[in-house]
């Protein structure tokens, strides 16, 4: 129980924790919650942390998370309300751990959230969880733990790694789909729906992957240029020679992956091809600066200057970021001046960019983990840019 | 601007309200935000509101919003860090509006929150925007007006009822699909991504939609006995004769339609067809007792009498609720003894159950809007169990 160890260590003024965030329960368990808000995790500073979960939900919570659990009924009525059963358990964890009245960790500042398995809708937390640490812990000395969740889970453990590979391995799918999609007379709408079910169809029990999400969006054609921005797909038919754009997240049983590619439907200029291996030029500049002990503003300063040397200069959008628990972290940033320290069993996004009204918007994005020699690639696919 | 007068209206006790969650961005202006956080709005009891946006979205918000909007720059950061931009507008807007020190509503206990135009990360409102508000605003008066908001969306006004029709009619495109897919040999997970494919590659500029995203989760087999538990996708085969069931979100520029589906991947028994009957009995009453005036407990009262009729127990999960702005909205709740109050106007789903391990699970739910003689159906896509 490393990760937890971690956690205790890391928590010396605060008497327990209490998680309800699926990407913090998955920190602390392994186990990626099916339904927000229906789940917690209790950790004390010294003893045994639990797990709460809905009762049919346990045998699963078993497979990843060896410690205790306990269970409370929801969605049928005729076992009581939910809300009742989850103080009676926390009430009773809080007075077996000796912890009543004391310090007690929330997640107070988390605004940016990862989603459990059902993706409709996002469980956050407030006032109400607050009220219900009050009322279950008796305590008024309540202490925003954010900053320490953020802390212990830059670094991932060899296990997170192979887990975030895997992500890795099943986007692969999606991007080898894009490729094939990213054609003439495909609206970019059928293009990301594409992407999307090679990930869905082909991930589920990929080497034991039990829930597979998968969020691509696809852009095309001259507007590309503004590709920088936040993008969605529209009913936008793909045309001759047109740039095509994915970004696309996905996600493995909790663990988080983030890719971008550019085709282009057709032939590519003789300028396309040249901005296309200054962007390549930038990500392995970067992966080979992300060594453990390298600063992050020193890679995105890499990226740059490789991108530089081939003539082109890369958009002022960050060059890449932390990500893994969720489809961003806040650390490290790679971007310039950034002075977050990059270290061994990181994971790190680069996505250096390039457009302009000639070229469009050329981008691609790979995931790698940081090693004392460099980044390693987690990714399998790659093609040509047409 | 109706929507904003009811908001004034409705917070006749705080001076201005803060609005950052993606879905009451959409209550106050019609407009559904690209990412969450990057945008806010802000509405004083007097006076004129503001939508807050980064620069590249405003043109696609001036579509929905007529009011004012103010813009920052943002992912591009050369032009300055986009916080302070964001702090400098509302710091103009609090001093223009003359509620510097006043009493400023904010969203303090959303934590089931929808999710804006990029799906892969939720945003909710926690310390970070609380503390935006006392800084921009010089006030410690935070008044937490997730009650008032929840009160006033109650009640959809013409325009939400037409948009959530259209969510329907995409949606419908889906519900197609998962009749021609849960078919002997597909996997869940197969068919799952063939109902969403559907629905984003049809939806996209369907009747002027721009932004669709599909919500499909499916499961089949003996299993499907506690389909009344949340469930999702594998990648089991569904074999001939078994039950398949699709659990569907779908969301069309920010208003969201929920659905189930039943079928028989080859030849339904006889029970099957009568307890398909019963939960259609049920449905059809719910409906019928949804008028404005009447009583959701007598609603959930009237669709399990129907289905006793016929000879089948419900399942003790709620008979249905409302929605249109989220998957699941707080209100109306259609169960036992529920005493909320149905009025003309709120959009219902109403959904039904039978489970049993000779039947498998059967449960079909659509979606209506109240009326003063029941309640009108909004989905187009009906078929047979088999």
């Amino acid at each position: 129980m490393t990760r937890i160890t971690q956690l205790q260590q890391a928590m010396d003024d605060v008497d327990a924790v209490v998680l309800r965030l699926a990407e913090n329960i998955l920190l602390a368990t392994g186990y990626w919650l099916q339904i927000g808000g229906l789940g917690l995790v209790v950790i004390p500073h010294e003893g045994a942390p639990t797990l709460v979960v809905p009762d049919y939900e346990q045998e699963e919570a078993a497979i990843r998370w060896g410690g205790a659990i306990e269970t409370f009924p929801i969605i049928r009525f005729d076992a009581g309300p939910a809300g009742a059963a989850i103080e009676r358990i926390l009430r009773g964890i809080a007075s077996e751990l000796g912890v009543r009245g004391g310090r007690i960790g929330f997640e107070g500042s988390f605004e940016t959230i990862g989603l459990p398995t059902f993706t409709g809708e996002a469980s956050a937390v407030a006032a109400p969880t607050q009220a219900l640490i009050r009322a279950t812990f008796e305590t008024e000395r309540l202490v925003d733990v954010t900053a320490m969740l953020e802390s212990v889970r830059l670094v991932k453990t060899d296990e997170e790694i192979t887990r975030i590979r895997l992500t890795n391995e099943i986007a692969g799918l999606g991007l080898d789909a894009f490729k094939e999609n990213a054609v003439h007379g495909r609206t970019e709408a059928e293009a990301a729906a594409a992407v999307d079910a090679a990930i869905v169809s082909g991930g589920h029990g990929y080497k034991g992957a039990r829930v597979v999400r998968s969020y691509a969006t696809v852009w095309s054609g001259p507007e590309t240029e503004n590709g920088w921005q936040y993008f969605r797909h529209r009913a936008r038919r793909i045309e001759s020679n047109d740039v095509v754009m994915l970004e696309l997240g996905t996600v493995v049983d909790g663990f988080w992956a983030d890719h971008t590619r550019t085709v282009v439907a057709g032939r590519a200029t003789e300028r396309q091809h040249e901005a296309f291996a200054a962007v390549m030029a930038g990500i392995d500049a970067a992966f080979t600066a992300s060594r453990g002990g390298a600063v992050a503003g020193g890679v995105d300063a890499a990226s740059r200057a490789a991108c530089q040397e081939l003539g082109f200069t890369q958009f002022p959008h960050h060059t890449g970021h932390g990500l893994g628990f969720r489809y961003h972290e806040a650390r490290p940033q790679l971007v310039p001046d950034s002075e977050h320290e990059l270290l061994d069993g990181m994971i790190v996004a680069v996505e250096p960019g390039i457009y302009d009204a000639e070229l469009g918007g050329i981008r691609w994005e790979d995931d790698a983990v940081v090693t004392p020699t460099g980044a390693e690639r987690l990714v399998v696919s790659g093609y040509a840019l047409d």
